[in-house]
C-alpha cells in the first residue's frame, strides 16, 4: 500500500470555489475556508472536484487553486481533480498539478464519447497518465455526472500499475467497492457518497471524499473516528443522522446547496458560477433545519 | 417492529423455478430443492421472486409453487411475491397467496406506465394492497428489471401503514437504505444485492434475500453470521470471496446463470423458460470456478 | 407485401379499454367507441395496446376485449397485442386471440429480464412465436415504457421469417425506421410515435398506431390522406397543430390524458386502472384546449 | 427569419480536426479537406463540433481551426462550437470565435451538473450568451454525449431572443422538431442526425450537419437537393442507401469510424486524439463496404 494512502483514512472535503457576484474566483474566501477547516480532524482535501465546480474554470484558475489549497493545507495531503476528455490534455494539467503542489491527482474518467470508451479505452487512458504523471494517481467514477461507471476489472486491471494508488467511487456501489477491493485489496478506496460512508467503511473503504464535509467536517469525522475504532452503533446512528443534510447538497440541490450550507455553517460558500445560481429562500431553510439536525448528533 | 420481521433476520433464498426441458414446472425439482435448503440455516423462503421466474409464470402455477413452497418450508417464513401492474389484480393474487399459505407479500412496484408512476400514485397503490390485504407487505424495489427505484420518501410514507412491515431493495443503494432506517427504522429491510449484503447489514438490514443463496446457502449464512455476532473481519472476507459468484449469477448470466450454478452446486435448478436459455458451457466453466472459490472461504 | 398490410395504410388507434369507477371493464363503452370510431376512415384497430393498459388485464378480459373488438370492428382488421414475457405465454394469449378474430398479433418484445434479451433471445422468441401463430405476427418496440429497444438488426433478420409481416415502433426513431426498411422494405412498419408521424409517411412507413387518434381521429386520418395524396404542405401543417394534443395524451399525461381527452371529444374513456387515476381538472382544462386547436385545423 | 438561415438551406459537414500520429493538430490536413469540399455543394460548415473532437482541444488550438476554417471555406458561412460548461466560460469562447471569423455559434447544453440544469437555468444561460454574443447563436442538444435533451418548452421560449436563430438536434426526435417548429416556426432547425435526415427536411428543418457528410458529401447534398426539389422518391431511396454508412460512423465506430471513412474517400480524417484510437482493419473493412455501397446511389 502506497504511503500516501495511510494519510488518506479519513474525510478529506472536495474544496469548492467560493465565485464572487461577478463571478470571479474568490481566491481570499478559499483561503479562510481552509484556515478553518484545520481545526477539525481531516486527512487531507480535494481540490478541483466536481464540487470545486472544475468543469467551469479555466486552466490559469485551476493552477492557482492548487497553490493556494497547498499552502493552506498546513502538513495535511492535496489531491487534485486533473481529468480532461483528452489523454493529452490530462497529462499536461497534471504535470502542471503537480507543480504547484498537489500530492496526487484524482482524474475523473472521460466521458463525451460515451460509446467509443471501451475498457480498452479507458485502460490506455489511465496508464497513460499513470506512465506520464510525476505524482500518484487516483481514478475517479462519478456516473451522475458523466453517464459513464468505470467497470470494475478496468479498475482491477489498473490496480496493477505502480502509479495508481487508488481511486474515488461516487455512486456508493458496493459490489463495485467489494469486486475492487476482493481482487486488489491493495488499492486505496475513497468513498465519494455520503450516504454509503459507513457501509462502505466497514467493506474496507480507506476513506471518504464528501461534499457534505465541506459544510459540516466534524460530524463527518466523528462517523469515521467511530467507524475505526469498531464503534458500530454510533457510526450507524451518525450517518443515519447525516442524511438529510447529505442528500440536500448533492442529489437534492447540488453545489449551490452546498455553498448555501456552508454559508450558513459560517464557512465561505459564496456564489456558484452561471448557469447554476444560488438556492432560493425556502431552500435555505430547509439546509438550515438540515444542518441544525445533523449538528445535534455530535453535541 | 413486527413479529414475523424477527424471524427475516438472516438469509432467505428468492427460490428459482426449475423447468423442465418442455417448458413445464418441475414441482418435484422445486420440492427437492426445499429439502436440501433445510440443511442451511436460512431465514426463510421467498417464493416468486424475480430469480423465480414470477413474471412468466401463470396464475395457477403460482399458486401452486406457493403452496409447495409452504409443505416444503417447514417452520420457516415463506414470502409470495405477488405484485402486478394493476392494484386490482395485485390484491387478488395476493389474497390467493395468503391461502395458499404465504406467510407475507412482497409487492414489486408496477412500472410499465413509468413516467405516470408518481409518488402518489406509488403511495395510493400500495397502501390499498396493504389494506385489503390478509397477510403483512413488503415492498419490493428492482430498478434493474423494473427501470423504477421506489423514492425513499415513498418507503418512508409507507412504513406508517401497520400492514407494510418491511421491503427488499435490490440495487444496493446505500444511501436509500440510510434515509429509509434513519427515518423509519422499524421498518423491515432485506438486502436483495449480493454484492451489497455485508454493507447492508452493518448499516441495519434485517437480513437479505440473495439470488446466490440458493446456488450456496452456508457461504451467505456464514456471512450473515460473522456479521451478527460482530465478526466483522471474516464477514468483510466472506464478502469478497463471493463476488466473482455473485456477479456471475446476477448482473453477468441472470437466472440461467444461476440455475446452472444450483445444477454445478448439487441443487436443481433445471431449465429456464424461453426466451432465457441455458448458458454455455464456456459460462459453466466459469460458474464452476467461481462456486469452488466460493466453497473455498468456508471449508 | 403481406395482403393484410396493404389494408393497413393509414391510421390505427390502439383503442383504451374504459373501466367503471369500481374497476370493472366497461364492455358497453368499448362497444360504443367502435360504433363511433366506424365514422372516420381508419385503417383498423389495436385491441391490448399499451394504451388499452392491457398490462392491468387478465386473460379472460383480455379475450373478451378481443371478440368484442372483432364484433365492432366490421370489416376492418382488428390487430391484438399478446406480448408476455415468456414465449410459452405469449404463444398460448396469441392462439387465443386468433381464436376470438384477431386478424394479426402485435408482440411487444419481453423486457423484464433486460440484461439477458440479447439479440439472439430476440431472435429465438419472435421466431417462435411466429412459428406457431395461426396469424401474423407484427413486433413491438416500445422503450419508454419497457427499456428495451428492438435492435434494427433483428428486426431485419425477424423480416425473413414468413409469418412476421411487419413491426410497430413508438420511440419514432428515425433511423431505426431507415435501416430496417432499407434492408428489409416488404416489412409493415406501423409509427407508433403521433409525433413522427408524417416524417414516418414520408420515409416510408406504412400506417401509424397513435393514441392520439383515439381522441381525433379525424385530423390523424386528415393527415395521412393529406401524405398519401403527397400534399405536404398541407400533411406538414397537420402535423404541428396536433403536437399540443399529441404530447399531452403521451409523455405529459398518459392514459388518464388520453382517456380524458376522449371523454371531453365525445368518446368514452371511462376510468383508468389504478395505480393509474384520472386527471386533475386543471388538465383536463389543458387537454380541452389542446383538443380544441388540434380540431381547428380541419375545420 | 434571420438572413443566415437562407444560406443554411443544406448539408454542413461537422469538420473533423485531423491529428498527426503524435497528437498535434494536423492544420495542412484540415485546410486540405476545406479545399476538397469546395466541390461539393455544401451550405456551409461547422468547426469546433462533437465530430470535430472540440471536447479534446485546447483554447488555442480551437481558435487556430476557426480562423483556418474561415479561411478555407470562401464565402460559405462558418458555424463553431464554443459551448462549456459555464456561461462566462462560453462567452469568452464565443467572441474569440468571432474575432476568428465564425459567422454564428453553436452552444451545446451544459451537461456536467445534469440534476441542476433545470429549465430555467438553461434559459437563463442561453439568454446570457445570446446577449453577448457578437454573432448569432444556435443551440445544440446532443444527449447521446451529453445525457441531456434540450427540452422543447426551452428551445420555444429561447426562440424569442433576437439572437438565437436557430438549433441543432442531434438524437433525430421528431417530435422536439415538430412541436419546436409548430410554435417557432421562423427558428433554423439543423438536423444533427444522419439517419433522421430526409423525414427532418420533409417536416421542416433547414439542413443538416451530419458527420457522414465529411466522408460522403455527394450523397448527402444529392439526397438534400432531391427532397428540395420535391422529389421524395428519389429522397428516400438515397437515404436509405446512406443508413449502413450513417450508422457506422456515427454509432458504431464514432469519431474514428468518421475519420478511417474520410481516409478511405479520399479526405484526410488522420487519427483522433487519445483516448480515441483508430479503427481495427476489420472495421476499416465494414467502412469500405458501406462507403462503396453509399456511393453507388450517386453513379
Amino acid at each position: 500500500m502506497h504511503p500516501l494512502l495511510l494519510r488518506l483514512r479519513g474525510v478529506i472535503p472536495p474544496l469548492v470555489t467560493p465565485f464572487r457576484e461577478d463571478g470571479a474566483v474568490d481566491l481570499p474566501a478559499f483561503e479562510r475556508n481552509l484556515a478553518a477547516y484545520a481545526a477539525a480532524p481531516l486527512a487531507g482535501y480535494l481540490v478541483l472536484g466536481s464540487n470545486g465546480e472544475a468543469c467551469a474554470l479555466d486552466e490559469a484558475e485551476k493552477v492557482d487553486l492548487v497553490r493556494a489549497a497547498r499552502r493552506g493545507a498546513g502538513d495535511r495531503p492535496v489531491l487534485a481533480g486533473t481529468g480532461l476528455e483528452s489523454t493529452r490534455g490530462t497529462i499536461a494539467l497534471t504535470c502542471r498539478a503537480a507543480d504547484a503542489g498537489a500530492d496526487a491527482a484524482l482524474v475523473v474518467t472521460p466521458h463525451y464519447f460515451k460509446s467509443q470508451l471501451t475498457a480498452d479505452a479507458l485502460i490506455r487512458h489511465f496508464e497513460a497518465i499513470a506512465d506520464a504523471s510525476p505524482i500518484p494517481v487516483l481514478l475517479y467514477s462519478v456516473p451522475a455526472n458523466t453517464g459513464l461507471a468505470l467497470p470494475a476489472p478496468v479498475a482491477i486491471r489498473l490496480a496493477a500499475h505502480p502509479n495508481v494508488i487508488g481511486l474515488k467511487e461516487s455512486s456508493g456501489d458496493m459490489g463495485f467497492l467489494n469486486r475492487v477491493l476482493g481482487t486488489a485489496p491493495e488499492l486505496g478506496f475513497l468513498c465519494g457518497s455520503a450516504g454509503a460512508f459507513y457501509p462502505a467503511l466497514c467493506a474496507g473503504a480507506t476513506g471518504g471524499v464528501l461534499a457534505v464535509a465541506c459544510a459540516a467536517p466534524e460530524i463527518t469525522c466523528a462517523l469515521h473516528a467511530a467507524a475505526a475504532r469498531g464503534d458500530h452503533d454510533r457510526a450507524r446512528s451518525l450517518q443515519r443522522t447525516l442524511m438529510p443534510l447529505a442528500a440536500a447538497v448533492t442529489t437534492a440541490h447540488g453545489v449551490p446547496g452546498l455553498k448555501a450550507a456552508m454559508d450558513l455553517a459560517g464557512y465561505a460558500g459564496g456564489f456558484p458560477r452561471a448557469p447554476l445560481a444560488p438556492v432560493s429562500e425556502a431552500v435555505r431553510e430547509e439546509l438550515r433545519a438540515a444542518l441544525a439536525l445533523a449538528r445535534s448528533a455530535i453535541d
